[in-house]
């Protein structure tokens, strides 16, 4: 029924493709008005008159680029067909509409309280840094300074000194510790806040690189080297977790090079995610920042002994990029697809009937199986709107990679069971007929289904990841591999220099040495001297 | 006990009144190094090597300005030593530190569920706006130009446009709104954010008036008029609900006068909060935009007749100015008084004990009251920290404000009982000896408890505040009222002019014309006219 209903619209010639026709005209991500008002308005809508099918079908088709022509079309056409963001009017600056920010909220329900669990506290700092603190740490001015925007006029007044709007908060951070800590009994100080963020990007993309972001950013503070390595691994770890467990997305984790590292880092833990198109993603980066920060700005404790030490520090950071990482890992050419255990909405209700008299008695049951399903804790949706056809519904739902469909016809009320729908299996193939309505097998039939679909994401993730990594064992086979668009692994010992020839000659960085490292002895592809450990290099957003 | 312990160190010459001395210290709240470590600290602190309790004691006692002597030197050193708040490094800007920053997460936690269950989805509008934006509407650039703080430098470059950095959205939203709205299926929009917003105030004061603050704006669009209105009261109506039942601060509800209204609203709406001093505090507001800004931004919707009109708009909000709110209307001299609600820690147990083997027993049942509470939702901290006595430990969680204290010695376990005390009813008489350990009976008297607090807190904030509104009846009665400090309400329907030279006089303004109106004929106490209502006066903050 499903894919019957669906063919004629997807080809109906009144869709003319806005959503790609929109990228040709600047800013806008989109036109078609109806296309851009978010679940918000559907109540509204579904309480005004019935219009004609056809004269809405048209104009909120959210027909998309294929992938497959053209990846970052597709990617922008998704954004705003499923109506996850838009332009906003300053260049390089994003809105996030609320299907885009409820996935966001995902990340951040998650994320929130395992920071919790490993006893860190939330706080907020204020984002007007004086110039002056930018420049206290040589590496970090240096690596920031390109990207400030900066504040020089408050109350109609010129600022005595300017004011820095924090692209990252290490330097007030530090100010503040310094004030907070005395003594050994002060720490460790474990800290996080959820702020947004600016850098004055010159290539922006909407979520992976915009002039301003959302994150979350934590600082700690520790006694010991040991202390703060093992914080600024357990916060990768916490990353890589989420990454697998929520998103669905196998990352690697690993370090980052001397190269690649944070500006004010001694070391940079990172999760590189690999996207449909073989990019990678840096989707989480962890810093063990030593003393950099707290000789800068004195940040020194008395120790048990009575001497006094600088504090040794971390800070780990994850931000709205994530939300453009599960477009890029998990999207085809219907549009978005979500993990579940992030998904806004998991299970889509779309009521079917002909004859006005068959209403009622489907939308009892709809009203009957939405209530079932959020008992058991279910995100569910009832999308009821008279203004759509249900198979724009179809349509719109897959766009907005929801995982489990369920369709809910007369026929049906009268078998007591519904239609699934499985967003990541297209066709016939991802349908089931004839679920029982009985309440606990309905739920315990969807909850699996749900984890499913989630371990299906997580595994058709794993196998494209390994499939496009190739091990390398000398300079030409890299270059190979890396024009292919794969990741290339090979042994490494060379020096930045050389680092740096290979991103002038190929496009590809380090993206990391993995933690996970073959065992043997390794000669760098490079130089062929001895070499530690293996290095992934690629081609990155 | 809890009081005999606790008068020794308040009488202690060591404290030597640190937080009083630090307001004359400029930008620091503080200094004494161990007051400024929060709950985040305490593990790490706990598992370093005791230290001489003397030693700590005295650097860390938390002694405050009494709140009779000077109201504001109070709420300053109340913030310091709850460790609610630090003065940021620019002038004027706050850091929210973790206890303080949780009771924001309170407020969130409850607004966020009631804005999603009357229909509004959470998004996010970016900070920087087009100067020009502002601008446009006139009476909002009259209102809000004074206090802008504008982004001049972006990536090294003077800007071609210079950014305003958001003081509220109203323009960015409804140039965002304008390109969503096309007809009236697109109504009602219904959105909020959670975000930073800046103000360059001259006179700043913690959580009341800061360069930054956090707030959440909800930003609607209506078809029509009386939808945009009837929005308006219902968030206003959220809003008081909230001060009433989770802060337990009986807000007043009312209209305010043009001279106070919103600078680009027709109508604003206010909750009133009467604080310690008497003074009042304005709470939260919900502003009826009318057109003004869909015509300055020409935000016009196609009507179910093919008209195109202007949609009619709300704005509504409530910020950490609210944290302010409740220091000030329920604290002593013992510190802040939280309404159990919204406390970040419901009950502290604090386990007491003298000889190294009644240790083990003591902290054996500490755990598991800990556990029974923490199962029955209760939020529950126990402070084992061997670097501070129990004395020190009543006085600390007083300051903050702790609803309920669980003592817990060698006596108490051997009576399978515990010893509560309660933070709003001084001495012995807030205590009970004797409170069974068994699960049940424990949680429901605790609950029962914080239930009582809770309405006791609301009624104790009630009767203030009923006993210092006076009803007037001549402008002379007035400026008595007002000198005594109080709030004085009358009959009023004089002019915009009239109500000028009160503030002028007086330093009253108009609070708000109060929904809660006396019945019968009226004059206005200024001209002796017709009134339709009385409005209530009172200096603010």
């Amino acid at each position: 029924m499903g894919s019957l209903l669906r063919l004629p619209s997807l080809l109906a010639p009144a869709a003319a493709r806005p959503a790609a026709l929109l990228r040709h005209r600047g800013r806008c991500l989109h036109t078609s008005p109806a296309r851009l008002c978010p679940a918000a308005t559907t109540a509204g809508a579904s309480s005004a008159a019935p219009v004609k099918m056809e004269s809405r079908g048209g104009d909120r088709e959210g027909q998309v680029t294929p992938r497959s022509t053209d990846f970052n079309a597709w990617y922008t056409d998704v954004i705003a067909a499923a109506e996850l963001a838009d332009y906003g009017p300053v260049r390089g600056t994003m809105v996030i509409r609320p299907y885009g920010y409820a996935i966001w909220e995902a990340i951040q329900d998650y994320l929130n309280v395992k920071f919790k669990e490993t006893g860190h506290s939330n706080m907020y700092f204020p984002q007007f840094i004086p110039y002056s603190f930018i420049e206290k740490e040589a590496s970090h001015v240096q690596g920031f300074s390109p990207e400030l925007a900066v504040v020089t006029i408050g109350g109609g007044k010129e600022l005595e000194e300017k004011l820095v709007v924090r692209p990252t908060s290490e330097t007030i951070v530090n100010h503040m510790f310094t004030k907070w800590i005395q003594s050994y009994r002060d720490l460790p100080l474990m800290i996080n806040q959820w702020a947004n963020v600016t850098r004055w990007e010159m290539r922006t993309k909407p979520f992976i690189r915009t002039l301003e972001f959302l994150w979350q950013e934590g600082h700690t503070a520790h006694a010991t080297l040991e202390e703060a390595e093992k914080e600024a691994m357990q916060m990768i770890d916490v990353y890589t977790k989420f990454a697998y467990e929520q998103a669905a997305i196998p990352v690697i984790p690993g370090r980052k090079s001397r190269v690649e590292t944070f500006a004010g880092a001694d070391r940079t833990y990172t999760i590189e995610a690999m996207m449909g198109d073989k990019k990678a993603l840096q989707a989480g980066t962890s810093h063990n920042l030593g003393q950099n920060f707290s000789r800068a700005f004195e940040t020194q404790f008395m120790d048990e002994n009575g001497q006094l030490e600088h504090v040794w520090q971390t800070s780990w950071a994850i931000s709205t990029r994530f939300v453009g990482g599960i477009i890029m890992t998990h999207g085809d050419d219907a549009g978005l697809m979500l993990p579940p255990r992030i998904a806004p909405i998991q299970v889509v209700i779309v009521p079917i009937w002909k004859k006005g008299d068959e209403k009622g008695v489907v939308m009892e049951a709809v009203a009957s199986v939405q209530n079932t399903l959020k008992e058991a804790g279910i995100r569910v949706k009832v999308d009821d709107s008279e203004l759509r056809t249900p198979g724009w519904k179809f349509n719109f739902y897959e766009m907005k990679g929801v995982p489990i469909r369920i369709e809910l016809g007369p026929r049906d009320v009268k078998n007591r069971s519904v239609v699934l729908s499985r967003r990541d299996v297209p066709g016939k193939q991802g349908k089931e007929f004839g679920i029982s309505m009985e309440p606990s097998i309905l739920v315990d039939h969807i909850k699996d289904r749900l984890e499913e679909i989630q371990a299906s994401l997580l595994q058709k993730a794993i196998t494209f990841r390994d499939s496009n990594i190739v091990d390398v064992n000398s300079y030409g086979e890299l270059k190979e591999v890396i024009s292919e668009g794969k990741w290339a692994r090979g042994p490494w010992s060379a020096s930045d220099a050389d680092e740096l020839k290979v991103k002038e000659e190929t496009s590809a960085t380090i993206r990391c040495f993995p933690f996970d490292q073959p065992e043997g002895a390794k000669k760098c592809f490079m130089t062929g001297n001895p070499a530690d450990e293996v290095a992934i290099f690629a081609k990155s957003y």
